[in-house]
């Protein structure tokens, strides 16, 4: 071992010993007779001590060491003049003896510090030295945390974990898949998992009664904003359970890790249907950490001079607490922010609730004082409050005024980063209309696609619609939902091979294209498949939301950028003609 | 949940408890007025018992359900007349009280029992009714231990796991890459890592200073026996560290897994060169269960009137302990072991140590009894032992040898599977020549190939031969062999640009071709890297070995057969028109 100790362990009690430390260059500071450097490694930071008068030649060689060059010394611990009550270390110092340069190093492109000059690009390019960074690395140290406290919670659930294989079969009834080209098989591909959907539930034909795995998924998406080609899930399935089963088991592991790794108590999770979520928060991950519920008012705003509100399907608003004192230039800003494309509504009324008890609105002309006090009454409004309405079509309305209920949640600081809120969603729809998603292959536009996947089963009661009125069955399917981020979802499956079969028909499959895809896993419901059901939980999510921060990308050691490339290494990349030919493919 | 205790937890303790159980019928007997049904899950069996006494219509309900059934029955642990020592559930039964059918089977295509009658081409067609076969789900929850323990190991000796990219650069100067076209960026292509390697080494210029991964790698290879497209390799790289740390390090690691999992002391392991290993084994990865070294005969047997000896680069040989007696059948038989093509001798001399003192060989008219005396001397061989001795070149003569003795090593009984000898071999040459490996692309044929991987460091004293003579020149780098078998392999990594870019040069690549496959590493060695080395163990393979088996495919949930195919799920397969449009790739 190039070191007796690392740079992160070395206290009072160790003086006089002595040591070998290796690490990096974090600063060095020649004060004339003495040349202090910061020697870094995982561990910490120790402060190197070297003087003119101790050795001379020695000193001369420190002051030309460089940032980031790999140093490897030795000396004796001294305790220091000037302690650092800031860093563990901070007591002591090293005398240093002797040094070696292990390697030297050119200036690095931004500085290794927490707050680094480095542009995004230039970090991705140079992920190397970024992932040098403590901020950074604390972050992936939290990710190994996580996935050890995830699998302790799992093992003594008596969960097994399960490999299952990475090339399997393009299926593309979800999201596009990647493919890739088999040279044994020539003409034909093997996919990579959007999910181990299809081989878990094959792990509970077989008996395994818990699986689960921390595992690789892939989807070939347009990339959205903080999304990855490939992606981390916590990939989970039992036996012989009900809905509620899982609820329980897994709640008990969100509450494990939040007490194990963070030391937060996190309170049983309440329950909250589809309907109410769409109802109350406009979305189907609300974030519950503030109230700020929907009010609808299309029974106490229509029949005036008002056609704006007259003609909407819905009108609906929200209440922020102590904000009745928003600027004109505050109000605009929430305006513009509401008739941005991406949220779409066409303006916004608001009214003021004072607190003298008078109410302003900017609909004055067309609703009495009368009028605004019975809207106060319903959104149960203080003096003081802000009510925001919008008008328009059901569901874009619902969407928009989701959004500008979290800008106001953000506004007004209700939405802090270190408080968490969590909840179960349930009741989910089981299919959903595809009018075109450019995330899926355009030939299954103009059908129903399953909302959770086509696996997923129908409410027993909700069955007899399959074939009357799709778009109302009731999925046995769920989500947990931590401050408006879905962390994971999944559902009760399927387990007859009837059933399976008519829902491939109402997603449009012929039978062939059913048995073709996934016949495999029909036939195995015939020698006795158990009732189940699972989860998957994204593990990338769930590592930035205990990190407390919004991209998932600082918890990936390796992300790809919003083109799908690694900067890093340039990939994709062309491949040779050999290659090509081997395969047998063309460009 | 649809049951109360699982299969395998009833025990006298529980004799007059309510329970509800679910599972499997695994065999059902009628024995007129009574009928009894063993009921299985992955935990147990429990025996049920209905008595057309007790519930005529329940009998007869039982009578019906056949073998596979899904069942979910409530009833009471009542104590069994006829107890049943060999079942830990056998001192109890069910008195059932209600059965519910919770799925039917038809038929299963083989016998869901340890010895099944099932060929292995069935079993993989229904891998998923195989893996209901205890012997085999035993296998998996093995393997779902030793992943936990070496987890448990890593993490105590401050290993981080870090998960690396999947959809990486293809670097065809290993074995080939399996290829994932790009959709986003046309024409260009990702590739599925062999292994982490640079990603790794990246993650120690980082200083993340130890790292681990049990992680999926992928080679498109013509499949040998045994081999699949994707395996999963422990991965692990550690900073400022020598040989000496990596190899107590993982020795600890094995020593700690074959404790916790199998409770076995396994002592320090010894320490072979690979010099040594071909010398007295004939073979890299040597069965050090039992000794049966090669001794080398030159000096002894030449210069007399037998040619084929006299013509030999190499008279080599074995000597096989009791095993004097074998008969003329026995001998012809190892005859024509030697000579079958893949191990490809000419001929096999022997001679028999008879417990009277005689020496009688099968080369008698060319030795005398004096000279035949000589070779048991040089053998160490004792009344009742049998010399066996090939002849020829010297490469190939000793890989026959080596197949020799592994053979008579099987035939001997020294080759038990429930015994352990691991050791380190050490000093592996850095390169060998590539006359044209079938498992490299074409054009890599004729040329230095890196024996580990390019990464390697030479020993510091072999530098020297990098222009005059590559082939001598040593590596840093390592094995670990169980039984015979290669377990994992690592080395010391080069860290510093000049030397890598030189490796690469002697590898037969152009400095662009470097630069552009490789650049992203050697360019992260000028920003500092630590001195650094690491290792890689098959898991899949220990796995087996701990399993007492020679095969990995029982140890991988969802296998491949050796053309690559999954053939329960049939892929790899075709895919639409519509997706390789996307992709811009035609066949």
């Amino acid at each position: 071992m190039l070191r007796s100790h690392t740079c992160g362990e070395l206290r009072s009690s160790d003086i006089n010993k002595q040591i070998t430390l290796s690490g990096w260059v974090q600063t060095s500071r020649n004060l004339g007779g003495m040349t202090f450097i910061d020697l870094r490694d995982r561990y910490g930071i120790t402060q190197l001590a070297f003087n003119l008068d101790w050795n001379k030649e020695l000193s001369e060689q420190a002051n030309k060491v460089g940032r980031e060059f790999v140093l490897q010394i030795t000396g004796t611990v001294i305790e220091r003049q000037s302690k650092n009550k800031n860093n563990p270390t901070g007591d002591v110092e090293i005398k240093v003896e002797s040094l070696k340069i292990l390697n030297e190093a050119i200036t690095p492109p931004f500085t290794i510090e927490d707050e680094t000059d480095g542009g995004d690009e230039l970090r991705m390019k140079y992920r190397y030295l970024d992932l040098r960074r403590t901020i950074v690395r604390k972050n992936l140290e939290l990710r190994h945390r996580l996935a050890m406290e995830i699998r302790t919670y799992l093992d003594k659930q008596n969960f097994l974990e399960v490999e299952t294989p990475v090339l399997i079969k393009s299926t593309p009834e979800g999201a596009r898949d990647f493919v890739v080209p088999s040279r044994m098989n020539e003409g034909q591909f093997y996919a990579l998992p959007q999910s181990p959907q299809t081989f878990k539930q094959l792990l509970m034909v077989s008996g395994f009664d818990r699986y689960y795995q921390i595992v690789k998924c892939f989807r070939d998406e347009d990339l959205r904003a903080d999304r990855q080609p490939e992606f981390t899930q916590i990939d989970c399935e039992m036996s012989f359970v009900e809905q509620e089963d899982i609820l329980q088991t897994f709640e008990g592991l969100v509450r494990h890790l939040f007490k194990t790794v963070k030391d937060i108590d996190i309170p049983t999770l309440p329950r909250m249907s589809y309907a109410d979520a769409m109802k109350y928060y406009g979305n189907d991950k609300p974030d519950t950490r503030f109230e700020m519920k929907f009010v609808e008012l299309n029974d106490i705003v229509k029949g005036k001079e008002f056609k704006v509100f007259n003609d909407a399907k819905l009108v609906v608003g929200i209440c922020a607490k102590g904000a009745a004192e928003y600027s004109r230039k505050q109000l605009d800003e929430l305006t513009e922010f509401v008739k941005r494309p991406q949220i779409g509504a066409t303006g916004l009324v608001y009214a003021r609730f004072n607190n003298d008890g008078t109410i302003k609105s900017s609909v004055d002309k067309f609703y009495t004082e009368e009028d605004l006090k019975k809207w106060t009454t319903i959104f149960n409004a203080q003096p003081g409050d802000l009510i925001l309405i919008l008008a328009g079509d059901e569901d874009k309305t619902r969407k928009a005024l989701s959004e500008l209920r979290l800008e106001m949640g953000t506004r007004l600081g209700l939405r802090d980063k270190n408080k968490f809120s969590c909840l179960w969603v349930v009741d989910f729809p089981l299919l959903e209309w595809n009018e075109g998603d450019p995330n899926l292959l355009a030939s299954l536009a103009g059908r129903w696609h399953a909302k959770h996947h086509p696996f997923t089963s129908p409410k027993p009661e909700d069955i007899h619609l399959l074939k009357t009125n799709p778009g109302a069955i009731r999925a046995n399917a769920y989500d947990i939902v931590i401050n408006g981020v879905e962390i994971g979802g999944g559902s009760i499956r399927i387990f007859n091979k009837d059933l399976q079969s008519q829902m491939f028909e109402v997603l449009g499959f012929t039978k062939e294209e059913a048995q073709k895809q996934f016949g495999f896993l029909m036939n195995a419901f015939e020698f006795g498949a158990p009732p189940h059901g699972g989860i998957a939980l994204g593990f990338d999510r769930l590592c930035s939301m205990f990190g407390g921060a919004d991209s998932i990308r600082d918890f990936i050691a390796f992300p790809k950028n919003n083109s799908g490339r690694d900067v890093m290494i340039d990939s994709p990349s062309e491949i040779s003609a050999e290659q090509l030919k081997e395969l047998g493919i063309k460009l």
